[in-house]
């Protein structure tokens, strides 16, 4: 028989022993932490997760409100009314016959256990010899072993996910981006696509126009058409999305022509843009953040690639520059985020486990104000209830218990060197194998994605074929040649604007280094077929 | 560095030789699946999930297309544009930089392991003896040590699922509901929640109602009144939901009365009813489907206590009547679900793992026509991004590799055992400690639900009170003697209909058997002071 199940058990939690003004750094979670006293949160538990923010917040101001923002769905989303009655399940001495969850006595597990990476030897052959077997028991919540086991996470959860996860969620937000206002939170999501669907049914009505990048996420356009919500596109530069370009759409809003009343969201992916590799450097952040005060936008911050920005690009004849002294040096490093800068509450920040642990486990976070937070966590108490809590669970384990901050920072650190060597041999492999004449490129600064841009205007059938006729011969002329690339005109955000710029997109996140330059060297040779020109011509 | 990634491998089957005429037996099944070669598919792959089933469906006949019943939305929702390059993934030789899915080298997990019960040794005590450890390691895929590994469950999936796990529930969907027309097929889901609320996205347009029980799942209300769906209940009897009475609503429907168009979908929890623990028998299903197919109707089949079904009630004088003799009498106990008598295709029967393995993991499936299933996977694409990898991967050791479908069929078995002792349990306590002058109770078949009704109308209070104040009162005297239950009007399908009957949800599921003893005793001293009734009365 199963021990009995504790169910919404509070934090004891006692914060007010801590003094902490700024932002939390890797020593203050420490100290907070051990003056909390220790988490206690049984199924489905749920706690105030402010209890897991530094108390700096405390003197800052609350967020907007967006009310008059929300759509007709999200407005009348109720609660759960079987949630009114666990007030009562605090009452001592209760036995509750009222929650229809099954007895764990019932699940068929019993110990689950993951090797992992034992710090700092991060490598697939480091972990096979030396990495640390990490064990998560049925009852070790109650045996004192741990805060989270098999009974609690693989039993029914909240929306927002488990306290244990988002804890450390919380905490790695305020270490790195600090938001400027009070009240921000974060919940667990099932990943960043879900997220910006939910999102999009929580600020738009069908009909609505949302704002983008010219070139973006195919999957957001996907998510928004079938919604009754086109994508109003935005000029791209060398840095991304560009601030003039998005105050003039917006100024020169025409909702007759339109067909649309002005946007509201702003979707954009500000770093290692998929799908043209671009970053947005901090002024342009600050820029764009002042363009969305001024037209009262809300921004969606979808940033999986946060993480992947890269060590800067010096060339094949120089040394590679060093890694990141310290943890510190490293977090310095990093861009400021919109998140970081939001003085007004009007940003939704998606982050994803995806690029830097496991796309698979279907966990991700995101952060915004306590109203937008109570909204989505609303909705996926009736959707997806919240993410596995076998994935929960499994990166509780690994960062929480194993790593900890500083060392899940180390192998952020690990990735950042690692995607470097990545995006180096497919930039040298571009060096070495294209046909400067006819196609350019720049390093990317951070994520998966070299956008490689097509001068077609060079092309011996032009203007006879259009862009679009150009761009799917080269693609068959790649396939010939054994390498696929994907066309820039998969990513426009909207079909009906005309486009005169042609590029390719290659990814150097997968393919084995040989491979990368193999198929670099074969989309050269494709292009000086296509083209018609010399095939010993590299253009230097 | 990691072996390179195969993606969109084509499964390696030749169903030809297998000739099979009835309905998949476990001997089929088997023979089957070893004249079919091995199980080849790699990262996202996208397997034609007919070649999984029987051949037995190609002489049936087609399901019914539902194309003039979808909504807007879903009429709308395009493919995922980049998979349109996928057939060219298939070229000999060709190398790709398309996909942008991480490198399994950066996923810091190496091997994965988890005890399970060894058959026919179920239980906790016996799995934390002599349980069998299952491990999945990274490359088990490539070193041949298994259809399935970590490299490919925590990369990136589809939203029908991975194959390996599809394989084994569409080949348990036909062991035991032999779909009777050709084209059914299945997809998993991240649980019945988010599947309902995708279904009624995918049939219904604000201001639709849809039809179900009169006392429903609230979270079936909660997800669609946002929406701008609303319920109209369908009076139910001991057996639930009323065929009658759902030709009545239906034949009497008055578009101008109701403000809505006849409804096209029923939402039926058909087996142990949440609340109410009412189950429909063998004829009730066929009248309910000759209703649905009279008015087109389109079948939500929630069935989550499909197995959950207990043996027959004797009462506590009596032995407690054996287990089924065999896995075939087993399977013929079961009540035909509506899938089972589904000639038309109208039918999306909803499964979940959460009540036979365990809730937290979010998996489940749902089987229905190709048409929907392919609306459905287009959906789960671009939102939820289908199931996590690791619940699927998890699933699949226990379920494929270990347990096999008769080992599965044994569980089920056991768990029928032991809700059977469960539900025994809580009406032995009713039996003992109800006043039956006041509260009346039908044991369930199914579930995890005891439905205890109270004749309000003798309450010294009524008709001073209303139904609800009473409830109330009721509730609170519950709390203040240490007991909780969930009054049953938490669960009215149409809150604006009038009500004159009056219950309590018990759930038998969760709490030790001393407790649910307890809890009952208490809620008949609650009922007895309230009803200002003998302290000694239980009207035996």
């Amino acid at each position: 028989m199963a021990p009995p199940i504790a169910i919404n058990v509070e934090a004891e939690t006692d914060t007010s022993a801590v003094t902490i003004l700024g932002p939390l750094t890797l020593d203050s979670v420490a100290n907070r932490r051990s003056a909390s006293g220790k988490l206690v949160a049984g199924v489905a538990a749920s706690i105030p997760s402010s209890t897991f923010k530094g108390n700096a917040h405390e003197k800052k101001h609350k967020a907007k409100n967006w009310d008059y923002r929300l759509s007709l769905e999200c407005r009348t989303r109720e609660g759960n009314s079987l949630k009114k009655v666990a007030k009562y399940l605090m009452t001592p001495g209760l036995i509750s016959l009222g929650g229809g969850l099954p007895s764990s006595e019932y699940f068929p597990f019993d110990t689950l256990s993951v090797k992992v990476p034992t710090p700092p030897h991060w490598t697939e052959a480091e972990t096979r010899e030396s990495g640390t077997t990490l064990e998560a028991g049925k009852y070790d919540l109650q045996l004192g072993k741990s805060v989270y086991d098999i009974s609690t996470a693989f039993n029914y959860g909240l929306g927002i996910g488990s306290p244990q996860i988002l804890r450390f969620v919380i905490e790695h937000t305020e270490i790195v981006h600090n938001p400027p206002y009070a009240d921000w939170n974060c919940t667990m999501t099932v990943g960043n696509t879900s997220a910006l669907e939910m999102a999009i049914r929580m600020f738009c009505e069908r009909g609505d126009m949302m704002l983008s990048e010219e070139y973006t996420f195919s999957a957001a356009v996907e998510t928004a058409s079938p919604l009754g919500v086109k994508i109003a596109s935005v000029p791209m530069d060398e840095e991304g999305l560009s601030a003039t370009g998005l105050d003039d759409v917006l100024s020169s809003w025409d909702e007759k022509a339109r067909g649309a009343s002005k946007p509201f969201l702003l979707y954009t992916v500000p770093i290692g843009q998929n799908p043209t590799g671009a970053t947005q450097g901090e002024q342009r952040r600050r820029d764009i953040y002042a363009v969305a005060q001024k037209h009262d936008l809300y921004i969606l911050e979808d940033d999986p690639y946060y993480f992947l920005q890269m060590q800067p690009y010096v060339g094949p004849d120089h040394p590679d520059p060093p890694p990141p002294k310290s943890r510190e040096e490293f977090l310095k490093s990093l861009i400021p985020s919109y998140l970081s800068m939001d003085v007004d509450g009007r940003v939704m920040r998606m982050d994803s486990f995806s690029k830097v642990l496991a796309p698979g486990c279907r966990l991700g976070w995101l952060t915004a104000s306590e109203q937008i937070i109570e909204r989505y966590t609303k909705h996926a108490d009736i959707s997806t209830q919240g993410a596995s809590g076998l994935s929960q669970l499994l990166f509780f384990k690994l960062l929480d218990e194993h790593w900890d901050h500083g060392g899940f920072l180390d192998w952020l650190v690990h990735l950042r060197m690692e995607y470097t060597k990545r995006r180096n041999v497919i930039v040298g492999a571009c060096d070495r194998y294209l046909p400067r004449e006819i196609v350019s490129w720049a390093p990317p600064a951070a994520g998966m994605f070299q956008a490689l841009h097509i001068d077609y205007k060079k092309h011996r059938s032009y203007p006879a074929k259009s862009l679009l006729e150009l761009e799917d011969e080269i693609f068959m002329a790649c396939i010939a040649n054994g390498t696929l690339l994907i066309k820039g005109s998969c990513f426009y955000a909207d079909p009906t604007t005309q486009h005169d710029t042609m590029f390719f997109r290659a990814t150097f996140c997968a393919a084995p280094f040989d491979k990368i330059e193999e198929a670099i060297k074969r989309f050269g040779d494709a292009l000086r077929g296509s083209f018609g020109i010399s095939n010993d011509s590299n253009g230097v």
